[in-house]
């Protein structure tokens, strides 16, 4: 059986996916400017032997729904956000296997400060950082940096396309394997014929510099990418190792695993050198009432408008302009056609309302939301691996950090039981834990391979 | 007597102020990229009731020295150099009172991640956050950027004015004191109307967006800044609270120390307002024996034409052009008369060649190497604040652990028999415990003062 992939899915906020939750007693998330917890969350994950934390990032403001941010900031809607990276290496100090896969924006930060502080992140984890290449959606974050509006949608990729480029070439191609030779003795530290200066001018980037840092243990760091459009899973095929998407339901999903797996090949890459993850969120405890009470006093503290405000955000559509039982076949926008997609096809004949996709995104987002006793919950995550031909999921929580505890205590042991997940961790880099003994670095025809300094 | 401030020296790189030594058997800096390397550093400061770690960056490599980057990689000159800021979470969490001063250059990133940053970071240490402003000397960093050459220094300042402007904005105008109103009950996180967008329309840059984070124990992190020029003296008279400065001897230092006060009470503050922190090594033992002899090993270490790589970087004169036996007072430039002006004062007869001053520089850089009985090193730094108006010091290794090891262990016990040193940290805030209760915020008249939100 295939073994099953996990990452936690965090961000350093208040209510990620679960909006309203934050106010929930057991909830902790509150405390995401504590280091305790996030220590005790990296320490939780790694006795469930979960491959990663993915910590999500916004670098802006929900502020579409009623043209404001001021329902984010009364519902605490992944906002405050505080930056992700510096969460990290305390994690790391405290853990030995759990990978790290952090989300930096790259259209308002320049490569080359970047690039060092990605492999600075590599060296200090020992070689378990991994980046989600985001290149912002969210028009708040470029007024934050001076600018009118983003630029278009085409134009970030164009960009974020250069951007790799020169990444590439710092990471793999400013020192030789073997330029430092930390040689005590000779009293020679690197050796300059096997450093060369990194040189690009290009549309977007010029750089004439040496990268300021030898060769991490993974070089580049484990790639994640998550833009569902076209133009990003074609990014996705290029340049990803690790793929997040989301839906509903198998049936959405599906199509997109194939899609992006098709892709990769196309680009002669290996169909399984590209693995996905989809958004899940589980609720379970020791039985199925046990579960279902969880549930029940879970959606007491879901708020409707806290889940519209994050909704909003992500189509670019003001639901505080409809009613709770508008029906959402009627809110006739190509915006809204494709962002509610994921939902209606869950069921072509169903008649959604605004009220019921609050509740639906309320707890779980854009994904499933399986509620159930552990054995439950396992045949239902292994049916959907199954046909869907993901590689995994990437777990948000509905109460943290009880959801991933629970999912430890619970769930983990019946996947083990059922040969769909591993009991140990594999030995090695982020790369080859996901990957396989050998792998520590990118293998061609990964683009980066071909800027590296032999 | 007046109480001294400590600070360690250092930098996320291999060889910081003894170019040369980190060949020595028992020097640890070549273990930078190793959490807990870092980690027990910071304990053995917090054992040390040390003030604060001050973390020196540069973006970028020396390659002044023979115009080209080969020595600094040979000997390990400050090269390779990793990203600070990701040092300190870790850091952090093993300890609880020492303050983090952390070096970010402003050039060439823009004011709002970089406030996200800082106050994330603010959060996640309990208020121990401090931020040494830097606006970049290495024109190889500029390179890197995408330059051809850096601002000219006068419009760097001008630059880190306008730059000082948005990031008060940001973290002292954005959100009310009670703006995170952190409501379980009424479900209410943030109260909008205590929260404004933050809006900067200037020479340089242009914000219109809210500040992402809730206030942090600090807000703005204490400020740093180490430039000795005119200019930047008179920034550091304006914005820094701590200002960290070199010479060899108390004729060198001592007028620096009375200028930047007498600036500072210029702009309305109280000069005590200031605290200044300038260079020294301290090399100790059981004896002074054990100091000297000390000494002579690391001496056998020390690497003059690592030496001369860093001069050089520090100058901008390019001293592999010159022989050992050189006297200096022949090297007639207008750089050189400026740079070495702290070494020939010293005594203004003596006649310095090239080889004394690699030498000079090897162990203990700018700034004074003292080597001696523990309480000899006491009485020396008892007398050097006395004679110059320094708070304290900001204590650069010969060979790290070590030398902070045998500070902590020899030296502290020393100050604090003469009631030179505290016995116990102050509670709160980095900032309360350099400036005292009630300071965790800054005080008018600084000028973030008036763009708080009320």
């Amino acid at each position: 059986m295939k073994e099953i992939r996990l990452n936690a899915f965090e961000m350093n906020t208040v209510g990620h996916q679960s909006p309203g939750l934050w106010a929930h007693p057991r909830d902790r998330s509150a405390d995401y400017t504590d280091l305790d917890y996030w220590t005790g969350l990296a320490k939780t994950l790694e006795r469930g032997l979960f491959d990663g934390l993915f910590l999500a990032d916004v670098l802006g403001v929900y502020d579409v729904y009623a043209g404001s941010p001021d329902a984010a900031l009364r519902h605490a809607v992944q906002l405050p956000v505080n930056d992700p990276l510096l969460l990290i290496p305390a994690m790391a100090a405290v853990t030995e296997h759990l990978g790290f896969g952090v989300t930096c924006t790259l259209s308002y930060e320049p490569p080359y400060p970047l690039a060092r502080r990605l492999s600075t992140l590599d060296h200090l984890t020992k070689g378990r950082a991994g980046w989600n290449i985001v290149t912002g959606y969210l028009n708040s974050a470029a007024t934050g940096m001076g600018m009118a509006v983003q630029p278009r949608h085409e134009q970030r990729y164009e960009i974020a396309e250069e951007y790799m480029q020169v990444m590439y070439k710092l990471w793999e191609g400013g020192w030789a394997d073997d330029a430092a030779r930390r040689d005590r003795q000779h009293r020679v530290f690197a050796d300059p014929a096997r450093v060369r200066r990194v040189t690009h001018e290009g549309e977007f980037y010029r750089v004439d510099a040496m990268h300021l840092c030898e060769p991490s243990p993974q070089r580049t760091p484990v790639l994640y990418q998550a833009g569902a459009s076209t133009r990003g899973r074609a990014f996705a095929a290029a340049h990803a190792e690790c793929v997040f998407i989301n839906g509903p339901n198998p049936h959405v999903v599906a199509p997109q695993v194939a899609d992006i797996r098709r892709r990769a090949a196309a680009n002669g890459r290996d169909p399984a050198d590209v693995q996905i993850y989809t958004l899940a969120t589980v609720i379970t405890g020791r039985d199925a009432a046990e579960a279902r009470a969880k549930h029940a006093e879970y959606r007491h503290y879901a708020d409707p408008e806290a889940a519209l405000t994050l909704f909003s955000g992500w189509t670019g559509v003001d639901f505080s302009r409809f009613k709770p039982d508008d029906e959402l076949r009627y809110i006739e926008t190509e915006a809204m056609r494709s962002a509610l997609a994921s939902f209606t096809s869950d069921d072509p004949n169903r008649i959604w309302t605004v009220r019921e996709l609050a509740e639906h995104v309320a707890i779980g987002g854009r994904g499933p939301l399986f509620v159930g006793a552990p054995d439950d919950i396992a045949e239902r995550l292994i049916a959907w691996v199954a046909e869907t031909d993901v590689d995994g999921f990437n777990l948000a929580y509905a109460v943290t950090p009880e959801s991933f505890e629970d999912f430890v205590t619970f769930i983990v042991p019946e996947l083990q039981r059922r040969g769909a997940f591993k009991h140990d961790y594999a030995p090695g880099t982020y790369r080859e834990k996901l990957f396989g003994p050998g792998r520590a670095h990118l293998a061609a025809p990964h683009p980066a391979v071909q800027h590296r300094f032999i």
